[in-house]
């Protein structure tokens, strides 16, 4: 990273690559027309992420098998402005489609609180981690016994495991123990578990509890990645706001830096869990002609936009000021150029593919 | 073990050690003025159990702190005609309680099933896990997905685990696999599974299904022990006959006979799951002084008797003909002596405790 700082202002100015978000939630994934897709795209590349891994489920339906991998691959035909990679979703029975879209996707999710019925999970996680190559990755929001569940069955068959969007003092307790003895666990937070709290929405328990969040700061070295989630669209919808495909990606970075400009987490910390960390778990390729320049210290008010942000009116102190993708400078204080680029689907190629093959 | 066979008739007969009940269910445990205890412990010695390890659940509650134990202990003065040991039963928020009757108990139980509330289950188990002295048992019931939890929390906290009454192919698989990985896990099936299944009785889901039967049988070397538990119990209550407290106790060795006699198990295999591994997974005092005589290989049809049995009819090829409980016979051909000696509380004593301080 490059730092520099501006004498006359007082503020700070970083460079950084171009960020990865692991955890994009796309509403309209698996609706056939739905232009979700270009406007999450849209809005990542704005804030600062060059590459997101797309979540393989949708409002209407999960990417489960080769059919509905299709209609979100010709959702991304709407226009991608940043790189993208796709997963799939494991259910209690598709185990054999699963085999089927392997060369196709970049990890295997397991939703473990969407399988449908409790009686066989076991069985049906185990045989997809039976089937799942072992040089992808697998990710799972299983939460509590279900994390505990999973961890094991990682831990019998020797498989990497990255738990997304950790929201309790249980659960990463659970991950920093397991990561201490010897499992191959990684996690991710979601930016909004760490501003928010069900201080704030009581009825939200999708969110952290107060003390939850207070543990997840403590284990800020547990914690691998951060991650926009789906946790912004549900908190959207929780609180009758408007539930837009772009809601929380541009309050990420701000977030962070305005938590770096408090001396709560350094630039390091941003770069390693938004790019090393998530380059490295999930084995992507490098970018080296995307990179991002980020202003802060400077405070001021976030402002009403056409999306919506629970942090509207509230003082922040970092602010994405320029994108590089491709070698061209896309967006430029907030505005995504024109003729922003075209970002491409990454979901085919892995780092191990290419030192082997290439 | 002391083989012989009746050249006359044509049947053997063996000599086995007094043999232990790991799972003893006593319905009136916790029911001030109950006379269960009395006849459990009648009907164990005459069925060949000269020891019991009681579970610390009865219909009206459970052994959950030193005043329920009270209780239990009460009981048991109304004479118990074999050994017996107490256990204390986990709930969310007794660790502090259960720390105080540790030396009153032989084990505890985590009955995970029962636990209040799901939310906190994991940091319950765990707190429970970091409370219990690590040279007494732990066991559970824990199935599927609760199963595998509690597997990876005692493989965290390297803690020894015994699961009790598996009644699944993918219980008895994963803990195959468990132990195959090296983790410290034991586990015992009831009797009534390996021979009743939901085919016989479609209602009762808390029997195993055919192909769970037929996969418990095939993973015998992973079975460490035999027990009779509250299935006979629960089998009764599901078919509307009589729920005696000694329902299920004497029916176990005829059937484990009954398929030594076809071939099915092996005198050391009985041996084994009903002696050997309880004493050395329990840590339990020899009992030199008792022994059984058990005659097989002559079939004769099971009589109606004053306990309900689901193998009334049915040809059986073992009997229990005589039981030495401290030196003296105490029962013989199911008829207990009228001075039959008096059992013990051994839950205070541990073999480890002997070899250090004696
Ligand atoms: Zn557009
Ligand atoms: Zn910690
Ligand atoms: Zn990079
Ligand atoms: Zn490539
Ligand atoms: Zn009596
Ligand atoms: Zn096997
Ligand atoms: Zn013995
Ligand atoms: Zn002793």
């Amino acid at each position: 990273e490059i730092q520099s700082i501006d004498y006359k202002t007082g503020h700070r100015t970083v460079l950084l690559p171009g960020l990865i978000n692991i955890a994009a939630f796309v509403p309209g994934l698996v609706t056939a027309g739905s232009r979700d897709f270009h406007t999450v795209t849209k809005a990542s590349v704005a804030a600062g992420f060059t590459m997101i891994r797309v979540m393989p489920l949708g409002i209407e339906g999960s990417v489960t098998d080769a059919r509905v991998l299709k209609i979100a691959q010709l959702g991304s035909r709407q226009g991608a402005l940043c790189d993208y990679n796709f997963s799939v979703a494991a259910t209690s029975t598709n185990a054999e489609q699963v085999s089927q879209v392997v060369a196709d996707v970049g990890s295997l999710f397991i939703p473990f609180n969407h399988l449908s019925g409790n009686i066989s999970k076991v069985a049906a996680v185990t045989s997809h981690f039976a089937a799942w190559p072992t040089d992808k990755t697998i990710i799972t929001d299983a939460k509590t016994t279900d994390l505990a569940s999973v961890l094991l069955l990682a831990s019998l068959h020797s498989r990497k495991l990255h738990i997304t969007c950790v929201t309790t003092a249980d659960d990463i307790r659970l991950i920093a123990l397991s990561k201490s003895k010897g499992l191959k666990v990684t996690c991710d937070v979601s930016v909004y578990s760490l501003f928010l709290s069900q201080e704030d929405y009581p009825q939200c328990h999708f969110l952290p509890t107060a003390q939850d969040q207070a543990s997840l700061w403590e284990h800020m070295e547990t914690i691998d990645a951060f991650s926009v989630g789906s946790l912004p669209y549900q908190l959207a919808i929780a609180t009758k706001e408007a539930a837009t495909p772009a809601v929380g990606i541009a309050d990420s970075l701000p977030l962070l830096f305005t938590a770096v400009s408090e001396g709560r987490l350094t630039i390091d910390d941003v770069k390693m869990k938004l790019h090393d960390n998530p380059k490295a778990i999930f084995e992507l390729h490098d970018q080296p002609a995307s990179s991002i320049e980020v202003e802060f210290d400077r405070p001021y008010e976030l402002q009403k936009s056409r999306v919506w942000s629970p942090f509207i009116g509230k003082i922040m102190r970092g602010t994405v000021q320029r994108v590089i993708f491709q070698d061209r400078t896309v967006c430029l204080d907030g505005e995504v150029m024109r003729d922003a680029g075209s970002g491409k689907d990454m979901s085919a190629h892995s780092v191990s593919l290419h030192s082997s093959a290439v």
